[in-house]
């Protein structure tokens, strides 16, 4: 049972400006907010705080925690190749990096996260498990969506199962939505905060009996939906080729979209994607580092919300966003589009850019009747920032402050479905200290590190990306 | 008499990866490299820490430290408005300002900053003499360029002098040029770290006397020039009505490009506008927040590099970027640019990437040959990183996690013409904590602040910018 907390003089946005209020937490919710309420449970002094509702890291692929400034500036596609030849294929790995991506949620004002997590081969289950279990020590709300395929790495590039001779994927469909249903029967606890989601990787490597078998296991287990969506101009020709049209309007039919289905990156959509992911009420996950990084593009993301389609921020894997903080992905997700559009009227604010982040991020998982908003009787996923930090000084607008400056250990505390899991900046159930030095450990710099796999995909990429035969890297 | 130094074990990038050195700081300057040297003056352990030369804050304007989340969103031409509007008028501002910036760019990498520095009207050589004493307290290598113009605020839009009624510029341009000469001749001290440089605020609220002479001020007293260049549309419109062309080529034919000089933004350019830059050797220096915070557009920086262009990397004012942290602008402006060009062997690799901050930053304020980069004989401007810090863990490529990464708190140790400013974190001649302290107070919040010039100025600027008459904001 989670303990009862009065938070004290926090200061909280409101329609006007802003207001200083106590709230109560009992019973794992909101359970009062007003000017002056008696102290029960455990008092936080939240004089010079600021309270938000906890936000949402939509996309992340916790193994690539690894993977940290270890690849090349390469496109997606080749990227990739890099990214699995260095995965990890060590179980305590996928526990710690599991640990650091929550820690690194967690102190950049993220209280759930989306982790489109890649299986160790033949380690399936051990894999969800040690994730599972760094979530459950840390304390913060995770969704776990195991990446699945039944499709070669060939068969996502344009003409690739023409032109590439790469293994092809050691499983049949049949298996990997048998491995699913495992794993959503061992690990899917909800009322402990785990919740595993279906996770085709995207349409690049997975069959249409694929997607299929994900969406009826969806509504069997009443389980949230998510996928990569169209990241690469290679993919939007990958479309054309396989499907003589759009991926978006093929997922449609496949009945892969609804208002449980969050689409990481969707980048290279037109117009009437655009109508149908507002139709579907489907969200998307706007990773706009990662987006940079890899060269994929601006995502349309002003065209989202004048379209009424829900937008929620994620960071995305550390192989592909080096750094894992959410307030960083909620910065340059607003104001990158300011670039896209010379009416100023449509420009993101920070207040738009908070509520994205927290209500648009759980509507996203669909959780938001539930949690996402400073409400009372919500489910109590909070965070009181401090607003003396010097890199929130001086004081001008707070929640401005916040979204547009660069907080640097800004977060003082964070509740969880009523948990306080920091207080006073430190993770309450893992050392920070301790995990820090495990990281230590080896600390041998990699250089420019040579994989092999991209060797076999480099040439064919370029041709069919009309990017001149002899590179002169 | 600066102290001497010997800082054992660094890393430091070499051609092919890493390796590790000692480096020995003597007389302000580097005094030796090698693996292992003789301890000599104060030892510096270096273990697991990364030595680079110091990066150039390439453009700022110190004052704004006040205005951080503050302005709404607004292109550039009315967000000026509002920022004319609530610029301090308080000279201890002004120093705490200088104080705030140079902390800022310290603890981010940075041990040289431009300050193009809007002074208080009527207080013009004091504001410059506060922004002296911060920096001189601080020890941080400062070019002042106090902001000159001649021309009205209306001058600076299209139409403007047609159109907008309002006040016209109080000093004449002799006026202008003779405070300057004074600035000059009172502040200017080299040996001290002190430069002042000359820095009309851009073409659009300055006249050609007005360039002439600044021209004529810095030739005769060896200056460099700084001024903003065709930031935003607006201002492209502004110099076609204005000159029947281009500014880049009217600045050109009034002398003021050569190789003291650096521009700001360098947004709205052509091809032969780009090829000017290339001949007189002019640097730009690449504002990567604050461009896409006024939604001013992606500057051609890749255009740049392969025209053999200068680049450096600034933050430009805390208005415009709420954080002044000139590691978030070394990413941001390199990853930026990876989604204007397929060609990613185009994409600015990290180490590219401190090479455009340390000897692109000095080279633009013509100090190249002098500072910059790790040779032996060069003026010590050094920051040591510490890599056990959690935000560059796990260890892959050092180079890589800090450019790409989201360091916090993890420069160690700086060194600004040999003398140590930063050691263990912590500033050694200014009171951190206090300057906090000092910011405290009043904490009020600013919600919506409402000034007045931006009604004088909004529906002049939507009907030559073509955007619809009636806004929905």
């Amino acid at each position: 049972m989670p303990a009862t907390y009065t938070i004290c003089g926090a200061l909280i946005p409101i329609a006007e400006g802003y207001t200083t209020v106590d709230v109560q937490i009992e019973a794992e919710r909101i359970g009062a907010i007003a000017a002056s309420l008696p102290v029960v449970g455990t008092l936080v002094d939240a004089t010079n705080k600021l309270l938000l509702p906890g936000f949402v890291n939509g996309h992340t692929h916790s193994p690539q925690f690894w993977q940290r400034g270890l690849i090349r500036q390469l496109p997606l596609e080749l990227w990739l190749a890099d990214v699995f030849d260095s995965s990890t294929r060590d179980l305590e790995k996928i526990y710690l990096g599991a640990l650091g991506t929550a820690i690194n949620t967690l102190l950049s004002g993220g209280t759930c996260l989306m982790d489109h997590l890649l299986p160790i081969p033949n380690y399936e289950l051990e894999t969800i498990a040690a994730a599972v279990r760094a979530y459950k020590e840390v304390g913060i709300r995770a969704f776990i969506a195991p990446m699945l395929q039944d499709q070669s790495f060939a068969a996502g590039l344009p003409e690739g199962m023409k032109s590439l001779a790469l293994k092809p994927f050691p499983l049949s469909t049949g298996e990997v939505l048998a491995q699913m249903e495992a794993i959503i029967t061992q690990f899917h606890e909800p009322e402990a905060g785990i919740y595993i989601a279906v996770g085709p990787t995207g349409f690049q490597r997975c069959s249409d009996e694929l997607f299929a078998g994900c969406v009826e296991l969806s509504d069997r287990y009443n389980l949230c939906r998510h996928t990569h969506l169209l990241e690469t101009k290679a993919q939007y020709k990958l479309a054309r080729e396989r499907y003589g049209g759009s991926a978006v309007h093929h997922l449609y039919q496949l009945g892969f979209l609804d208002d449980r289905t969050s689409l990481a990156h969707a980048i290279w959509l037109d117009e009437p994607d655009i109508a149908i992911l507002a139709e579907t009420q489907s969200t998307v996950v706007h990773n706009p580092l990662s987006n940079l990084r890899l060269g994929s593009g601006i995502a349309p993301i002003l065209k989202y919300r004048q379209a009424g389609v829900n937008v929620a921020f994620g960071c995305d894997g550390a192989a592909s966003n080096d750094a894992q903080d959410l307030l960083e992905s909620i910065k340059l997700g607003s104001i990158l589009h300011n670039v896209t559009d010379f009416e100023y009227k449509h420009w993101i604010t920070p207040r738009a850019a908070i509520a994205m982040a927290s209500t648009g991020g759980f509507k996203g998982v669909n959780l938001a009747d539930q949690v996402g908003s400073l409400t009372v009787g919500q489910v109590a996923d909070l965070v009181l920032y401090d607003l003396t930090n010097l890199s929130l000084l001086p004081r001008t607008d707070p929640v401005q402050l916040l979204v547009l400056g660069r907080p640097a250990q800004a977060v003082d505390s964070v509740w969880v479905q009523g948990r306080r899991v920091v207080a006073d900046g430190v993770m309450q159930s893992v050392d920070g200290d301790r995990f820090r030095q495990t990281l230590l450990h080896p600390a041998q710099e990699h250089s420019s590190p040579q994989f092999p796999m991209i060797h076999q995909v480099e040439a064919h990429y370029r041709t069919v990306m009309d990017l001149p035969e002899c590179g002169f890297r």
